[in-house]
């Protein structure tokens, strides 16, 4: 199993959080009393990743209902909780499920209290076991000695442990299947090259960082066998919201003929959204670009845009991988909801 | 036309060149008297560019010469400067074409001197020349408006002055026609985000730089109208070699039907190479992955692989604008040779 603890974590009533914003630098395990302290966690991105934001914020709702004096305090709090991070829909998510539980048992504030607290921390192994089914089914379809791409971080890190693309690795790897893992650095903020590469690393995984512009190469050499990413929202018709880049992996593994999986956990599917072109694209700030470790490396009065997702169309999908099965296309998840 | 000086040039018997180390932080220009120096200056990558680093050495040899006793000593001194920098074409192009010219007059060392110096001095003149042919026949392919995408920098900073691909790009915006152009910062040198932002900037022509894993994204919204890119070596059957990248974009270009143009001068093209699978790769330093800046960017103990280049076969491109005008496919140059 990973040397690393989780990447959320709850003991004796504190949440404990892996410092993502030190990573590779250092590895550093903070702990937090006060639920306000974990949304500013969750903001400053000492957590980050989609899975990951949603545990912590359903931990620091466990800590606030401890403050709370009553039902309707604490829905006060679940709504600022959600302003941690706007675009995190995890986030939201997790939030909303424990004020509606709270809600149905508001009379008893006491009993409300527990309920929250055990359904927050149920959701760790809840997190865990799905990546760990994930990964399971994922492996099935990675060849031997495969040469896997993968492209920034759906990891451990992103997770409260094992991750998305990276549990399919992680599994195929206990299966012996994995030749090298090829992880492209994923500019602007390099999550491949620091957060990917460094948990492999520590797993003993051999993995190979490259720049996000030679996973092309590769595909055309014949070196890359398999490709698996996550997803931040799938629509209705299979179409993907990822991190930018995403696309462009895609579109040159159709031409190259490598499969390309997306693993995610089965509530990433949003079947309110008909597809991609719903999908909003945040912008990010320009400083992502030019900056790199707080240094300048573009020339200045250039304009710059950065886009932090981009949507890759069902058609460039060999499988979406979930915890439920691997689902080939074509897509349509609108069925699933009947 | 351009404000800034040329990258390469030569006055009172002196070799001026613009510090490309320094750029984008400073805009410095530094001479040499010693053809040593010169040569030096092509190892640190001073000056970097094929048809740049051409004409720097020619001018180094115009000052060897005039050290030179006779035509042996100036030969031995060419094979010195050849060392520069190995993989350069153009180095040993120009280098051999001084050479050879002096050895037709090795019998008058005076006049030998003269003619050398003479002849060196005019591939200054000879390089913009050329770079201003390429601008006039890619301009005409250039549609009204345009947003153009380029790669890496095959611009006045890679020449004497004006560039290949960004001559024609000055060349269109001359006529009015240049909306926008997305420079891909290229990594992992980012010569796109330090040098082709930078001298675009200079010359008031609007540039955005993205990471590159953005360029798909981009055409896929139907941002970009047009893609020119340079290229270090031209196969007879018009695969051609360049920055390591140009691949992935040359795809990307197919897949969402955008016009993908390579200009470079016709000595780019290599007859001797059948095709690009005969051209090698050369593998660079990890330290330009791990490193920006002389700052550690990725996880300590990953693999790294770093190409400098790839190749793009000739299916991809829409035309080759050489200075003789724009071919298109399917392209047999080795036809050229009779």
């Amino acid at each position: 199993m990973s040397k690393l603890a989780n990447t959320v974590d709850w003991k004796d009533g504190k949440v404990y959080l892996i410092d993502q914003t030190k990573i590779p630098e250092k590895y550093e395990i903070v702990s937090y009393e006060k639920w306000q302290d974990v949304k500013n966690a969750i903001t400053t991105m000492v957590v980050r990743g989609a899975p990951a934001i949603g545990v912590t914020a359903a931990l620091g709702m466990a800590l606030a209902v401890q403050e709370a004096k009553n039902f309707s305090e604490f829905k006060k709090m679940g709504e600022e909780m959600k302003t941690a991070r706007p675009t995190a829909v995890n986030l939201m998510w997790a939030v909303d499920r424990l004020v509606n539980l709270a809600e149905k048992n508001s009379s008893d504030v006491e009993k409300m209290k527990k309920i929250i607290i055990e359904n927050a921390v149920s959701m760790i192994d809840e997190d865990i076991r799905i990546n760990k089914a994930i990964g399971k089914y994922g492996a099935e379809v990675v060849p031997k000695n495969a040469r896997i791409l993968t492209h920034c971080n759906a990891g451990a890190l992103a997770c409260v442990g094992y991750g998305t693309a990276l549990g399919v690795i992680r599994a195929a790897h206990e299966q012996g299947k994995v030749k090298m893992v090829y992880s492209d650095e994923t500019r602007p903020r390099l999550q491949g090259g620091k957060l990917t590469a460094w948990e492999l690393v520590q797993d003993e995984i051999p993995v190979t960082t490259i720049s996000d512009n030679m996973a092309g190469y590769l595909m055309n050499k014949g070196e890359i066998d398999f490709i698996v990413v996550g997803a931040d929202r799938i629509a209705a018709n299979g179409d993907i919201a990822n991190k930018i880049g995403t696309y462009s992996v895609a579109v040159l593994a159709k031409e190259n003929k490598v499969p390309f999986y997306v693993a995610a956990p089965f509530s990433t599917i949003d079947t309110k959204i008909k597809s991609g072109k719903e999908i909003p694209i945040e912008e990010r700030s320009h400083e992502e670009v030019t900056h790199i470790n707080g240094q300048r490396v573009i020339a200045e009065g250039v304009k710059i845009f950065n886009p932090g997702f981009d949507i890759t169309p069902a058609k460039y999908i060999s499988g979406i991988i979930t915890e439920k099965g691997i689902k080939n296309g074509p897509f349509n998840f609108s069925y699933s909801r009947k």
